[in-house]
């Protein structure tokens, strides 16, 4: 399940998808009447695990804009399972999945601090120039990137 | 597609979607680094679209509590197609698909001030009491309200 | 007290200040635990009153941007007198008093739907170029406005 | 500086304020347009610190909760000094100054990672019962909490 094997189902010889983690606490402005997460805020969950990727393995925002890219996100899906309350604290696993096309196929897995997985979900991005034109083909880094993945160097 | 018919697909005899209509300016504090509205602020588009669903069809969060009743986000879903920037206008159409079981099956689309659909995605929302436990049969007011959706009172 | 003369006190002769009104529902996604809009949410509210005055008299972000120019907000305060509570309809007043200075300063007073003030606060902003830089004589534009302004053809 | 005493200035023997930190790394959400710390997302940051605060010495939310108190924001204030951007690691210095009445005076102090202060502000909180009542007095638990503070056990 926290690979996000119901997302994304690879093919026969795919590398094994790539895995990064972030924590969180719940905060006071984030929960509900209710006290639970507001379900639109799981995006920036998401993206804390996005971002933990990117630091761990050279994927990050500003490494993609130093190389003229940036990669919107044109998918965007969450599963919950059960609420997080305020003051909780989570653990958010994002994996990158391996896909030959100009994209990025990511998952997410929210575990509450009692290891019980609370949401899953995932993300898909494009690539695109500055100017916002669709890359048809991955960026030169991304085969780079890609080579050392499958070469399990990374 | 401003049906969400690519989201839920209904069976014969099904009653029409209901619709309603939500408007709202993108705000300074919602675009990003690139002067996009960031892809995590839907929500909050689709719930402003939910709300006036609510309003005009009596099937507010209010109207929920007085029941007894919670309504919560177990799915969530967005494709986007364009990007939204500062200061644009954008229309919120939502629409609940007709289903029998326990659950409300929202779709949203977005458009632009030039009419242009940017954004598409749908919600499932379950029942469950105050103290979240899931009702696995649908609360009586909402027998009431499907039974007015069948005989085209609403 | 709309005037908010309490936060920014003139001189004999300097003109009245001049006033834009927006009007906001609070949002599911903007109340706090107790059904309140939480504290840290008002910023959003005054800016949406910036924003109205911004387009009723020209002085709007995309305007200061074709002059070259950014005015950062280096001062924020808010009094809060009674709470705004969940789907209540807000009406936001924005007026901005004069001064001679290279800064703009705004006062807000927020009412609820019965009329009642139930938040004021200020903003102090100043002028910097695009790189940051404090402009420490007012942009030549805004001198035109304060013509405008002193001579009420605004 | 850090110690707020430009927004709260006490009298001779009143006890030193009591210190907390937090640190937060600045989200790709909470950027604008131009890279920087929108300014209404410092709230956010300050209840980092107070929360921050109340785990340190017991003055949680909660912990209120389960006196039947809650002491809401009835001011909030900031003065920027220097743009925090997308991913800088931020620390917040919250300060909390003696006072005899019923309500906590705190200051904040946030710093960049090169230890620069980039802004202050403070907050006041006034304490009501759970139906929004204000109370005049200092509810009975923050007594004892001043009784320890004063005698140097905090």
């Amino acid at each position: 399940m926290a690979g996000g094997r119901q997302y994304f189902t690879g093919q026969d010889g795919d590398p094994a998808p790539l895995v990064a983690r972030a924590s969180r606490r719940v905060r006071f402005e984030e929960v509900d009447l209710l006290g639970m997460l507001w379900h639109g805020r799981y995006a920036g969950y998401f993206e804390d695990g996005r971002m933990a990727f990117g630091r761990r393995y050279g994927l990050s925002y500003q490494a993609f804009r130093e190389h003229g890219t940036v990669a919107p996100v044109v998918r965007f899906h969450v599963d919950y399972q059960h609420p997080l309350r305020f003051d909780e604290e989570c653990t958010i696993l994002c994996s990158l999945h391996w896909c030959d096309a100009a994209r990025l196929n990511f998952s997410y897995t929210l575990e509450n601090q009692a290891g019980r997985t609370v949401a899953g979900g995932y993300t898909v991005q494009l690539f695109t120039d500055v100017e916002g034109t669709v890359l048809l083909l991955p960026p030169e880094w991304l085969g780079t990137f890609r080579q050392q993945w499958r070469q399990g160097l990374l």
